[in-house]
């Protein structure tokens, strides 16, 4: 089917269609999209190893004034003692890896143009269902992390980022670049959306 | 324009394409997806009402003993108290209201099948829109409710559902409920994506 479409095929089998039932301008759309789509994505897994690595660096070990002897105990806040921040590292573990597999193959797509519709149609699929997993896991994130930062004095939480200062410092840019994460995926949601309807002849719009 | 494709109409002004430049079977597949997108738009409407009735109605007063004079207090759990279930009816309100106006314009869409095609390929955006800010919220409620059910030790948050059971069952439902939707955004947004692919015709695939 593919060898049809290259340009070494000195006859092909087929006829060609007549002009105007292929999508309009297809080449450069195509080329101009898979090219988004590739940055777009190469953006997602690097934004997913930054997060990864500042969550798992945030550890930090301060020693606590406590009333009784010995007056001072050494604690580590680190972030295996949220469950939160659990679901939060595991889904953007998950987002990256993702993120690094579909790079290469959308680039391979785009070294071979006539592969490139099949490969959008069903990368949108994880697209959409990684974007809930991850915004859900920076919402989660977040929360905790506010509750960590001002506390909450109606069910007496105690605010923990006068304590630990690094820890949260690291706990909050990690959360930022998996909010630009999940930010990137809407947009290689909304170029693959984008890149479909483009596909849809004008007749039938 | 929309006139010439209405049955009334008795002499088009242009010729009807030929068939094979249509998109296969594009009526029967219209009016599925288009039933399809009008029962899922009613399901997010009614989800996300029935979790901000649950949210609102989940105020619960109990009396907490305390060691000094009156021994016994009374003390009132709202969801306003935690910023991130704010954050929550807020989004979930806004899904809803969402979900209200394109239910109701997707019906239309359906009863006017021409229509269609355009309708789809706006709403899709603002379902992905919502679909990362309602997962957000579902998670960072989820957070908070679960920090609520089970405490964490490490930074001395008391778990406070022992105390307030029928406010903790209420936010619980209300996250359930909500997470629902956010699931029926996930398969709204496939749908399109599938009925948009369907469009495009079999010859650039």
């Amino acid at each position: 089917m593919a060898s049809t479409y290259t340009a070494t095929h000195p006859e092909p089998v087929k006829e060609a269609p007549p002009p105007e039932m292929r999508a309009p301008a297809e080449k450069p759309l195509s080329g101009l999209f898979g090219l988004g789509d590739v940055v777009l994505r190469f953006l997602l897994s690097a934004s997913a190893l930054v997060a990864v690595i500042l969550l798992v660096t945030s550890n930090q070990t301060k020693l606590i004034p406590i009333p009784a002897p010995p007056y001072l105990i050494s604690r580590t806040a680190k972030f295996t003692q949220a469950p939160a921040l659990i679901y939060f590292i595991a889904a953007i573990s998950v987002a990256g890896f993702y993120g690094v597999i579909s790079t290469l193959i959308s680039l391979y797509a785009l070294l071979r143009p006539g592969s490139f519709p099949r490969v959008l149609s069903h990368f949108v699929i994880f697209d959409v269902l990684l974007l809930g997993i991850v915004a859900a896991a920076v919402g989660a994130a977040g929360a905790i992390g506010y509750t960590g930062l001002k506390g909450n004095s109606h069910v007496q939480w105690a605010k923990i980022c006068n304590v630990y200062d690094y820890f949260c410092r690291n706990i909050s840019a990690s959360i930022s670049v998996a909010l630009f994460g999940s930010i990137v995926l809407t947009l290689l949601i909304l170029l693959s959306v984008y890149a479909l309807s483009k596909r849809i002849p004008k007749q039938i719009h």
